[in-house]
Parts: structure tokens; sequence; C-alpha cells
């Protein structure tokens, strides 16, 4: 059987399970790893790989900017455990023929993200590649231990949020894809796509609230994603699709190009904003120390559910068929 | 400029300026980065890459000592700062066309690795390749701070030692590459070659004694690796290569084959053995110590000179050109 019949949600399943830790180490299934230390704070590790062709085509991107997206991506995992980002790593393998000075463009776009997100580069890689660029940046975070947020943790009746609009970045890479031109509009979906801008202050802030229970950030999409949370928690849950923050600019760009801007915001991924479940109980003031505290809105999209592993699209009150393809990397 | 003419070393003397970290971590150019902790204990993390078509070819490994390698030499680098390998990390970039009864081998070849030298392995990545195969292992160590070697820390006068025999992985290399007929001898130099044992055990042990300097681990061969501790230390050093350890089944295939033993023990790589350099003062007593406790010896190859970043080689004493060319993996 080969790897796209197989599926990368089997592969991993597998790996899970051939490689199952017992407490206090939590393993493969969250955005990061946890390695809790003595003195009630952990350590987090994740890791996260961009491959010519798949994540990136060097004609799409910058190299600046893919230096700055993959430490972008990164600091996304620690914020979704409710982690600050600290010392990061940094592996390339690269064909000979490749250019230095895209190369250092790279670096300075990663040192950029460094710099933002006040991140040291300690170490890494660096290797030769037959023909495609590959780079894997692992990032060390900490957090309280009891700080710690997991997907397993949604309860049934918690009320389900995001950090950000959804839609943007799948769009503007849509809007690369079909070389649309370049008006200001278009070049904030680009820049969403290219420059993502993850959540790691709202990660800490969250995750130091009791009542917020499970979370995650989305990376391949807000179906794909909830529906993780939804396997680890044993739960299901209903979205208001009406309810989905969706930017002017994707609602206004969607519109012009007959695009169904849900299916981006559903689906699409790479959004990098985070996705959480919290306590029905005072749901309200959560949301509204989150809005004075970052000035911006905790968005609620709809609750979780004891209907295991169930998700219910409504459209004003009213279930609706949901028959977007999402992305698998092997498919 | 492409990057095989700015060579590997170049571009990572280009990301070391980049990224220069202050005191007290530790940044790119020893095996593993060290991360101080507040109780005399640092964090110690390295990664390394395998890419398909340049670390290895499918048909000259199977996947289960793929996976096993992957570990080991990421367990070498941990144990040349004489740190303990702990937690580990995999990326796995995969064509859709893989076979999923190879990656489990892989997966199998990883485990039975993690639990010789007893790690956890706690997450990673899973992502698509267009073409080759790309695995990334990161692994974190610990150490006490004082314990920790680095390749600066030669001084003029030390001995040099290197912990094990040189050259076998690499003439196991050749005889893949050259279709060798498996006899018994020819089969020992290519399991040294696709299952490398590293010393953590030993790098530890070596981590605890303050007359221990400077120290590595030997992944690209004597003459690179040495040449690494020399520019770090600025220093040179004399190695008096009728001391350099060879196997008796190095010896004996390269009389049949009509190979240059040397020219593998001291160009070869991927031996993973340690290489170190130690206070005159001493020494004996070291080397006998390591032989109680270990039951291998500890082998003296030379000495470390004031003549910055002089490498001499001797034969009985006399001097002697080294002409042999070294792997460079841009070029």
């Amino acid at each position: 059987m080969q790897l796209n019949q197989w599926g990368e949600e089997s592969f991993i399943r597998y790996l899970s399970e051939q490689f199952a830790v017992s407490k206090p180490y939590v393993g493969i299934g969250d955005d990061a790893a946890v390695i809790p230390g003595e003195y009630g704070e952990s350590l987090l590790v994740t890791t996260d790989a961009l491959v010519e062709g798949v994540h990136f085509l060097k004609d799409h991107i910058s190299p600046r900017d893919l230096g700055y997206k993959v430490v972008a991506v990164s600091v996304s995992d620690i914020a979704a455990m409710g982690g600050t980002p600290k010392q990061a790593f940094l592996t390339v393998a690269l064909p000979k023929s490749i250019e230095s000075k895209w190369l250092c463009e790279v670096s300075e776009g990663i040192k950029e993200a460094a710099l933002q997100w006040q991140l040291l580069l300690l170490g890494g890689d660096t290797v030769g590649s037959k023909r495609d660029i590959f780079l894997n940046f692992t990032l060390l975070g900490t957090a309280k231990t009891e700080h710690v947020k997991y997907r397993k943790q949604a309860k049934p009746g918690d009320v389900i949020f995001v950090t950000g609009y959804l839609g943007d970045s799948s769009a503007g890479l849509k809007a690369l894809q079909q070389k649309l031109s370049k008006t200001a509009e278009i070049n904030h979906l680009i820049l969403a796509h290219v420059r993502p801008q993850p959540h790691p202050e709202q990660g800490v802030w969250l995750g130091a609230h009791a009542q917020v229970h499970a979370m995650m950030d989305i990376s391949d999409g807000l179906d794909c994603d909830l529906k993780r949370i939804l396997r680890a928690s044993q739960l299901g849950a209903v979205i208001e699709t009406t309810q989905i923050p969706l930017s002017a600019t994707l609602k206004d760009v969607s519109n012009i190009n007959q695009w169904d801007p849900l299916e981006y915001a559903i689906t699409g991924g790479e959004d990098y904003c985070l996705l959480l479940t919290v306590a029905r109980d005072g749901y309200k003031d959560l949301q509204e120390a989150f809005q004075n505290t970052f000035g911006q809105p905790l968005f609620d999209i709809g609750y979780i559910s004891s209907q295991t592993e169930h998700l219910l699209y409504l459209k004003d009150g009213l279930p609706i068929e949901m028959n977007y393809k999402h992305f698998d990397h092997f498919q």
C-alpha cells in the first residue's frame, strides 16, 4: 500500500501507537510536545517542515517571506499550547545550484521573525539535497505546567472560539496561483499567506485562564483542525457558519471573483490563529477581557456537543451540508 | 554565486554571524546547542538531517537501518557534548508514492534505537515531498553545565584521542557502492556504516573528567572534524598516522582490494566515535581508567600544537603530505 492510500492521519496514528509514552509526557498529537520540568515549568517542543513544491514554490514566495514564515508557523504551535517561544534550530537541505543570495534572504527573513518574537537561533544542520529545498524548524518554548492546553480537554457545552479571521491566507494562495493582479486587497490576502501573524501573546494569556479547556492553532483549516480536537476529546461540535469571522477583504475579493469565502475559511488552512473551547460559565467575561487586553475580538463560532466526533454545520440555525474537500499532504 | 562555489563552511559561518548569541548560550558551531538551566543542568539540542540521494540511497540501506541510523547520529552529537540523550522529535517528508511497509520499517528501526538508548519520541512533523525522502531528527539531552565540552577548549600540548576505530563506516559505504560480495568482513564494514554505534556512555564519563578539554564526534572524517576543533580553539595539531586505530577487518579488506585504509580513516567520516583533547598531565591515568570502565582503549593519536590551524601529519615521526579530498555536502 502506498502512502497516498494509507493517508497522513493513519500514518500519524501508527507513529503515535508505536511511540506511545506514559505520563507525565505528552507525545505525538498536540501542536507541541510537553516535557514537564521539576519546578512547575514545562518545556514545549515543536518541529515544522516546509518542502519546495509542496509547501512553497520558489516563484510564489520571496526567500525573505519564506524564512519569516517557517518561524511564524512554529511560533504558532507554541502559542497553541499556551507557551512562550524561546530557542530555535534550523535544518536546511539545499541543492548545490541554489543561489547564495536566495539563502541569505531566507536567513534575513528568519532573523526578522526571530527579532519580532525574541527567539534565539542556536543551531541546526545544513546539508545537501539532490533536487528540492527542505527547511525544518524546531522551536522550544516554556509554559507553566498548569497552564499548558491540550486538544483533548474540550468539555460538552464549551463555547468554541477563534482568535482571528479565517480564510485570508488560503485565498491569498489562490490569488498567487491564479496570478490575480495585485490590488491592495489582493496584496492583503497574499500577505496573510506569506507573512502569517501567529498569536503567542494571546496563547499565553488564554493558557493562564482555567476556563479555557482545549486549544490548538489552525494550520490545516478549521474543519480539519476542529475535528482533531473532537477526536482527541471524544466529543462533537456545532458550528454556526454565519458566525465564522471573515475579513472584509476576503468578502470583497470573493464577491469580485465569485469565490465562496466560507470554503477558504473552513478548509483553507494556514490561518495560524488559535482555536479554543471555553467553559460556558462566564465565557462572555473572558471575551470582554480578551477584547480589552488585545483590542481584538475573540470570535465565538459554536459549541461542543456530546456526539462523539460529530461535526454539524448550521446556517442561521439550520443544518447544512459541508462538501468541501480538505488538504492532505499525501493525496 | 551558487552554493557549491560558496561552500558549506562559508554558509555555516554566515549563519553563525547572522545569529550570533551572547553567553550563557552556545549557538551554532558545536555538535549540539547548550541552553543552561537554573539548577546547574544544561539542556542540549541537536538536529540532524538525512536526505535521499545525498545521505542514503534506498537500495543501499534497509529502511530499518535507516531509521536506526538517524537516531544513532543524533545520539552521537549529544555524546560529543558530554550529555545524556533523552527526548526525540522526527520530521519526515515523503513522496506520496512511498510504500507504507517501507515507512513502518523505518519506524521500527527508530524504535529499536530509541529502546537501546532509552529515548522517548515525543513528536515531529509528517509532510509530503515531491520527489525525495527527507528525515530530520531532533534530539534533546541533558548534562551538568560544568561537564559540557566544547570544540574551542583545546589547549596547547593536549593529547588527542579517539574512542574507536576509524574508517570502517566509509569503507562499508565503498563496499556497498562497488557491490562487493558480502563476505563476513565486508558485512562487518557495511554494518559499521548502516548501524553506527555512538559512544554516549563514554561521552558522559569523559564529560565528568575536567582534564578532558575539547570534544566532538567524528561525523565528517578525522581530518575535517579535527580542523574544526583547531579553528574553534585557534590552535594546531600533530597527528602520528601510525597511531590512528584501524580495525583488523579494515586492514584485511583494504589489503585484498588495494585500498588505502588511512584514506578511509582520515577522510571517510560517519565513524561516530568521539574525538577529544586531554591535558597532558595524567593522561595515561585517564586512558587506563577508560579502558577499565569500558573494556575498550582510548586511542592517543597525536597532540595539540600552538600553530594556529596548522594540522601536520607524521608517519613514524616524519612529516607526510596528506592529499586526500574530503566530503562537502554542496560540492
